[in-house]
């Protein structure tokens, strides 16, 4: 069947599916599925899917595609671009994979999990912890985040410096496309040049070119010793001198470079004063660099000779390095708490930015003044350094509030984000695009690969079933 | 314009085209394009463009879009799987990007080099090593290989386990598609979540896509320290054990290990006297691991302990560590003079597999027999055992020749690529699919996924210009 467009998911297509599916597996969509965490949008549906197995997931696919409504793939609902919610058009169908949460297998010996796509992020890691194992993908949403939606969005989070993005973690997939047809690529292969990479057009494609169901992943050894440093810096650029030290002499054994700004510290010390204040003096800018090193190496004397350079070099001015796993996990709670501290303050505009590394420091040297032309703000720039991806996020002056600036909130973005464009840089790092940022791809996605993308996407979801008006706006 | 089929590039497009670029772009077809390194195949072509530019590859592609002339996309002419030449159908033009091989940038703090398509993969290397890094894709074809082939083919090599696949190495790429449109895609990123990724697309579709015409290519601290050890082992398995043993141990810092079968040791004596024999007598089994450490980790107590516990648990009964870098390089000298060994005894046929890792064993077991029911052999398997990679070569006993086996040639292929895809592996680890293996993608490969790669294939390339016959058999 060809549609001109999509038609609604209404009673008589939730009934005429609820018979060819086992009882239970077609509910009326609860509240929770229709709101997001930014509280932006809410979002419409005919029913959500609650699947238990590929098959079905294939029955539901090809029943939508053949009446031609729109699927909506529901992970853990973590999102932050409304890439899970669809707040107009026909109502879609939730395709929901929280009943399929099994680990299939684990290969420990060859470092491989089978996952399904919607195991909770925290119960994969431990599964790889259960065989000895570790699961790097780390974010703060960990603990509802499922893999399924974390692979369709190409997740980041703390360690993308040591063991890459959310693709890189992924052997094989498998997945049903968009005419319910499955792909079982479930492979366990770290090298396979058999055609076009499948695997990595559906990564990061957030549900609009199939709905992934499962994943085989990719384990690591688990670190023999971990150990964290809370570095004080005289500017971003010390601190990418000090990466760059830091990885000459401990290549490969840096889990995480975080950079902190002074605001995030202070937001911490008025929004959330329970969290300790590692120094007496809030630092105008400190780095967590936080590593793990196997068996057989002495983690401390390394540590402390890197350290002791990068002093010598002015590279940094003060230092606390973690004497055990309490205080590691202390220095990761300043971190962690900066995003709670800034929804307590309340944003006007949030940005998730990457750029090449050596522009950074010119990037956040440039970005304020601009900014500035346009109203008076605080600023909280913080992020995973190491991958030159800084959340850059906007704040009122004390005594404001978001609601006073939200005229200028477009205007903020487009100069945050024409700034970062101008540099070579991304407009979303790690969360995508979803239903936030289409215009933005508009805007400074390069034509071309947007042609491609548009033909790639007409080529696979002719109808345009699987999550309609996610990354490229529906026409 | 559309055309139910591809033209022949004759005479009157060439002049045509020739009208439109400088002088010398387009030349008559030299006799070494039409050869591939195999020798089973001759191609044909009606003209050789080398353009300077991406603006002169844009202008080439337009006009035989235009006009429905084929074009083969040429590297180093290495590949060895037929994806350079073009042995029937209509005569191409073959695009070689030999003059476009500059390094364009390098940026040593964000370990990021920009290189042409043309640069051979050898001075790519240098140029990191100028910079004090290292690009770490390393083949034997180091030589000639262009990076533009080896990232069309996602190369794999001897250093996967630690630095990846050629895609894995690949931050952003500057490509032409089959419209003649140019995709500015050069970014310097690590987190970039905007939109399906193109980069993954392109690389390993071996130029039936588009052309890549530069890539930026991430770059690693180089190794402060190297070492390596050549290790008797009992078995596959043996090997695969100490594999685990030393991941868990120098995790992040073993850059290769390579299995080598006391086959090649045999053909490497009766061809190639001159390298010499590392053990008196002939091991049946033994691995080549090699690992590098940043300053600061002292190499060889950290080797030395690892050693000693993989003797104490029995997975090696002999072994060698190199006293410094003139033994490592004769230990890299015996691994790397086996594929010429090979060549010397000649092969009745080559098979680039992959398989889990923990299958390896049971499909060495089983193989051998398997074989023995079509005739008398020689099995060569050595490889990247690390990646799970054997090639598994097939010979003539003493005193026949591979002449004298032609007519089992299909059989044995058949035979091993059965018993591997039931073992969940793929038949092409590294070398790509090219023309060599068009029938094997089909006979293996998903069906799903085959759907989906034709359809891409056709959304993007309607015409069909774009190495012809390459992945994809012309229908």
């Amino acid at each position: 069947m060809t549609c001109s467009q999509l038609n609604a998911c209404d009673a008589g297509f939730v009934a005429r599916l609820d018979a060819e599916l086992p009882r239970g597996t077609l509910r009326p969509v609860a509240a929770g599925y229709l709101s997001e965490p930014r509280g932006r949008w809410q979002g419409v549906a005919g029913g959500v899917a609650l699947p238990r197995n590929v098959d079905e997931v294939a029955k539901i696919v090809r029943a939508c595609h053949a009446a031609c409504v729109g699927i909506v793939p529901y992970g853990g609902g973590t999102g932050l671009v409304g890439g899970q919610i669809a707040p107009d058009g026909p109502a879609p169908l939730l395709l929901s994979l929280e009943r399929m949460q099994s680990i299939r297998a684990s290969y420990p010996s060859e470092n491989v999990l089978i996952a399904e796509a919607g195991a909770i992020l925290a119960d994969v890691q431990a599964a790889a912890e259960n065989e000895d194992r570790l699961f790097p993908l780390s974010l703060a949403s960990e603990g509802s985040a499922r893999i399924g939606g974390l692979l369709a969005t190409n997740a980041g989070g703390v360690n993308v410096l040591r063991y890459g993005n959310a693709r890189d973690l992924v052997l094989g997939l498998e997945a049903v496309l968009p005419d319910g047809q499955i792909w079982h690529g479930l492979k366990r292969l770290r090298k396979d040049n058999t055609g076009y990479d499948l695997r990595h057009l559906l990564l990061g494609s957030e549900g609009t070119l199939g709905v992934i169901t499962a994943a085989s992943l990719r384990l690591f050894p688990r670190n023999h010793a971990e150990g964290a440093a809370l570095l004080v810096v005289d500017s971003p650029s010390a601190a990418l001198e000090l990466l760059a030290l830091a990885q000459a002499k401990l290549s490969g054994m840096i889990s995480a470079f975080e950079l902190i700004g002074g605001m995030g510290l202070a937001f911490l010390a008025e929004t959330m004063p329970q969290v300790r204040q590692p120094f007496p003096q809030p630092p105008a800018w400190m780095v967590l660099l936080d590593l793990g090193v196997p068996d057989g190496i002495d983690l401390p004397p390394l540590l402390e000779s890197v350290l002791t350079d990068a002093m010598t070099r002015g590279l940094i001015t003060d230092g606390l390095i973690a004497q055990n796993a309490a205080q590691r996990a202390e220095f990761w709670e300043i971190r962690e708490s900066i995003p709670e501290a800034n929804r307590h303050i309340g944003s006007v505009s949030s940005h998730d930015i990457s750029l090449p590394l050596s522009d950074v420091p010119a990037f956040i040297e440039r970005a304020g003044p601009e900014l500035a032309r346009i109203g008076a703000f605080r600023i909280n720039c913080f992020g995973h350094l190491g991958d030159g991806n800084l959340h850059y996020n906007v704040f009122p002056m004390p005594g404001r509030s978001r609601a006073d600036h939200e005229h200028q909130r477009d205007a903020i973005k487009t100069c945050v984000h024409d700034l970062v464009d101008a540099m070579g840089g991304s407009v979303s790092a790690e969360h995508g695009i979803g239903r936030l940022k289409t215009g933005d791809l508009e805007r400074y996605g390069d034509p071309t690969k947007l042609a491609a993308m548009r033909a790639i996407k007409a080529a696979l979801d002719p109808v345009g079933i699987m999550n309609p008006g996610a990354i490229l706006r529906r026409v």
